[in-house]
């Protein structure tokens, strides 16, 4: 599914997101590229960095957000498991992430994502696999 | 090493925690066990329904608390990796998460965790290695 | 699907559990339990030492069949994905493989296992999903 | 630590990779390239397709091989954990393992890798971390 400027502008202003600071800036054709500002108020044990928590949710939402760009409409998908790694400690005032994913059948999607730094900096891997369901929502 | 009842009230008094909802409630001999009582503004992206990342925040800093507690004094933890598995939607409005360590070597804590939801169903599964490391801030 | 000692002593009988040392003794409701006697000539790189991917072997093989006694008959299972640690040196001439299904739901199992060796020493943890499909081969 | 065409050929007569099929066949700076030419006698349950397990191995051995093409001589390494996802079934005579270290700090090697078959198409994903460590038999 084409992913409009529209729908991650209307995506974006969701709560978590907001609360969290991140934003989806791209989702094509099974990849995505994400964007972590890291709400000061909410950075914790170390002043300025945010949480290893949020970080896996950065990453979650746009290994999801990738395989979504890729199913047809009607479909959603549901993250069944996430391996994540801490490579280094994040700091710096905003973060990047990427997703891609691997593989896809008709039920399962396969996808690794990668944060980095303003640095370019790698600090945190994933691969995870999202279950491929009929959205209830869709008419 | 202890992890008094006033160690917990103030660890717990931090910004993340207070922001998602999460409470540490026992630390024991490389067992510990938490609460989540999601922060509705937050919730998304269903209504009340805590998101992945606030469950997986959940269960790495239960575990992290887990290892520590069996740490000598001035040492500390730091997540290498934790693999997540997500079995089933997250409703309700609290939450438990048991973690304990499955063996510890001078330098890596292997530890296990799981999130149950009020009625005692399953939600999430994790297993994670943490860094043992000098706590740079102790003496 | 009640899994039959006769079944299981069919099972044993394939190439690759032969060549290893595997041997499922027992998988009953979600529930199974192996033993491997690893061969002395693929030990490597130490004598006497079954490899981390003879343990995987023995792990995966013994998920699978806990995943599979839950099933109705004409259904099978496959790998999703497994995440496997290795908490310590695999010494001795017999180990022990446990694994239980966690979660199922009609389309993946979630099911964890747990590797010691003679003395009861925990050699490896696992935790895996495994999607749950129609046996081409029935009916 | 550079690793000779020598060293590798000796490492590939080990009793293990030769029941198995594997070979590794380079590996320089972080990366490291292997061959998986199935025994046909250990072929289960599917005939002339190497088991997960076997899969396993080969990602193993290649990512450890990635890792150790970069330490220092007199240091070795072990598996802490590896994530391996099966996203299509194994088929064909010969397959091929890359794997490349993605950070390393002194004491954790972390890499990923990916087995591909023939045609080039992707069978297995994995990300692991390995402990260093001073290795017992060096002078």
């Amino acid at each position: 599914m084409e992913i409009s400027e529209k729908f991650l502008s209307r995506l974006n202003e969701n709560c978590l997101y907001r609360a969290l600071g991140i934003r989806i800036e791209e989702a094509v054709r099974g990849k995505a590229r994400s964007r972590l500002e890291p709400n000061p108020t909410l950075c914790w044990p170390f002043q300025g960095q945010p949480h290893g928590g949020v970080l896996f949710t950065l990453m979650d939402t746009t290994m999801a957000t990738a395989v979504f760009s890729e199913l047809d409409e009607g479909f959603n998908c549901a993250t069944i498991q996430i391996d994540i790694q801490f490579t280094y400690p994040a700091k710096g005032d905003h973060f990047v992430c990427m997703a891609q994913t691997s593989h896809r059948t008709g039920h399962i999607g396969f996808v690794r994502g990668e944060i980095y730094d303003a640095g370019g900096r790698l600090l945190a891997l994933g691969q995870g696999s999202f279950r491929i369901i009929r959205d209830e929502f869709t008419g």
